[in-house]
């Protein structure tokens, strides 16, 4: 992420003019995701006059943004012709089975974007400049979007997360999904273990999505929702265990603690609550995602942030739970901690 | 710039979901500049609580952006305390004497971000979606705001494109430049050579600034002013040297031609016209930072762009001009490249 200078070469600018220039290689991803720059590319030639036709833009429109994307790294170029990176063939290309594109939806909302525009006045008052408590005020419509879009960003994270709260047991067990979203972590427990049931959890739009992915991926007959507010519905159980999913991060610790402890108290005793955190090193400075992930607490909640895991341990404790462990999931982000009721 | 996947390790997405969240890394520095942090991080003690006092700010808030700014490589931190990198305190404290925070202030007007909201549609008609020609219709104010804040960076050019139209003379001669804007090239000029005269052209309400700044210099003896449009204006002369700086990029290739030829006829025969660019090579996706100033011109001309060097000649040639040559400015993204008239 860091083009910082390097001890002894000469000092420039560099990093200084990157920075402010870098909201250009957001608009340009999304921009070429919009006109699909990328299914264009992959099926070929690759001239401009051809992905201009392709995409119905204009051929100054097509070069200078297709040579950006070069510069970004995210297409190549060779003898005039652009073709797929090893990157972009595999997550932006809507022909790959992994292809990511709709993450850009969620990630480039004006929504989430507006409050930057206040970021030092944010900074000022030390929390988001949305109504109330920005993104998680009730019925948010942003995560209807969420659940939508960010499936192919969170899915990868559910194989993971799965044989850390299973660890291979295909006992009988019921699991609750605390802000199922897209329902990918849930489903894939009840595909890990025939025998698990699992309960989503949700705002009712939200659980709509959940319900028909779990539906694509035939464990329907196994899933149940339980529509609602995490801080506010009957959790019922008791359950084996309890997934909460990119979702402490949007609360301060008393409410995280406060919410553990409700968790704890529906899971049977030794039952696993496992979270999946961007989870900063002690010097919350690195690794460059999970650090950087405080900002968007920052602008879009009112005391979130990318806990440490000190920090998330000393929740776990205070809530009551033992046994508490981390797993940082290879090639990515997100680390899972788990703590035993 | 890049963050590609490279040959053989595993591929990762994390390329796509830096530059999904890359206008973060615009914001924070632009909010950064804004409430004075790297001041405050200059005067010290460095830690959460001071700077949150200096800034008037909260500590939530400041805890959160330095680390996004120690991420980004525009702070340091250690033992808990923020401290300046080489960069930051050369470039970004203001009581450094390179100190170029101003140019947040142009590079992150509104005005110039609006276009990238419509990039894609940008993309599909060809040409900015500002009024008219964009930011060079007549009198555009955004021109103040660029003599007035980016000076800091385009300063450094200025000793170098004065050495390669100079070459160490100190005759008297008569130098003009186009598109003065700061003024800080054709200063340059009366600096290093105590005999030069200059006139500098450009809007009036920009020539303000230049004029300040020649008297800062101590040179507003022999510094002129001729206000107007480089199209419109009779220049005069004729000229020893005509300076063209940061202005080809903004028209097509005809415009252009046109113009060199009206400097030409204001020249004296074997005078020198330098324009000083953004010059990608020919593969236009190289260096980064040329090769991406294309989608600056895309998003704010009709039909300008960042011309290679081929190009460049070739509009030389066209317009009657002979020796043309090239000269990199070592450390920046810039060349001069100069034609004999």
């Amino acid at each position: 992420m860091s083009s910082a200078n390097h001890a002894g070469a000469p000092l420039t600018p560099a990093v200084i003019f990157e920075m402010l220039q870098a909201h250009q290689r957001t608009s340009a991803l999304k921009a070429a995701i919009d006109l699909d720059i990328f299914r264009a590319v992959g099926e070929g030639p690759g001239d401009v006059a051809s992905i201009a036709r392709q995409c119905k833009a204009s051929e100054r429109g097509i070069r200078i943004l297709c040579d950006f994307l070069v510069v970004c790294g995210v297409l190549s170029k060779e003898d005039g012709l652009y073709k797929h990176t090893p990157t972009s063939a595999a997550f932006l290309d809507p022909r790959s089975p992994a292809c990511m594109a709709s993450i850009a939806q969620f990630l480039g909302n004006p929504a989430m974007h507006e409050p930057f525009k206040n970021l030092a006045e944010i900074v000022r008052t030390g929390r988001t400049s949305m109504p109330g408590d920005g993104t998680v005020e009730p019925e948010n419509p942003v995560w209807v979007q969420f659940a939508e879009t960010m499936g192919p960003m969170m899915g990868p994270m559910a194989g993971p997360l799965g044989a850390v709260v299973l660890e291979g047991s295909t006992d009988p067990m019921h699991v609750l999904d605390i802000a199922a979203g897209h329902g990918l972590f849930g489903i894939e427990i009840a595909k890990q273990n025939p025998q698990a049931r699992v309960t989503g959890l949700d705002w009712a739009p939200v659980l709509r999505v959940a319900l028909e992915n779990a539906r694509k991926a035939g464990v329907h007959d196994r899933y149940n929702m339980l529509p609602g507010s995490a801080f506010e519905v009957d959790y019922g159980g008791p359950y084996d265990a309890v997934l909460l999913t990119n979702f402490l991060h949007h609360f301060d610790k008393p409410t995280n603690v406060s919410l553990l402890k409700k968790v704890r108290s529906a899971l049977k005793p030794g039952g696993r609550a496992a979270t999946l955190e961007f989870v900063p090193n002690e010097d919350r400075v690195s690794p460059p995602m999970p650090a950087a992930f405080s900002l968007t607490m920052l602008t879009s909640t009112a005391a979130g942030d990318a806990y440490t895991l000190s920090e998330l341990t000393a929740m776990y404790n205070e809530a009551g739970y033992s046994g508490i462990t981390a797993h940082p999931i290879p090639m990515s982000p997100h680390t899972v901690v788990m703590g035993l009721a």
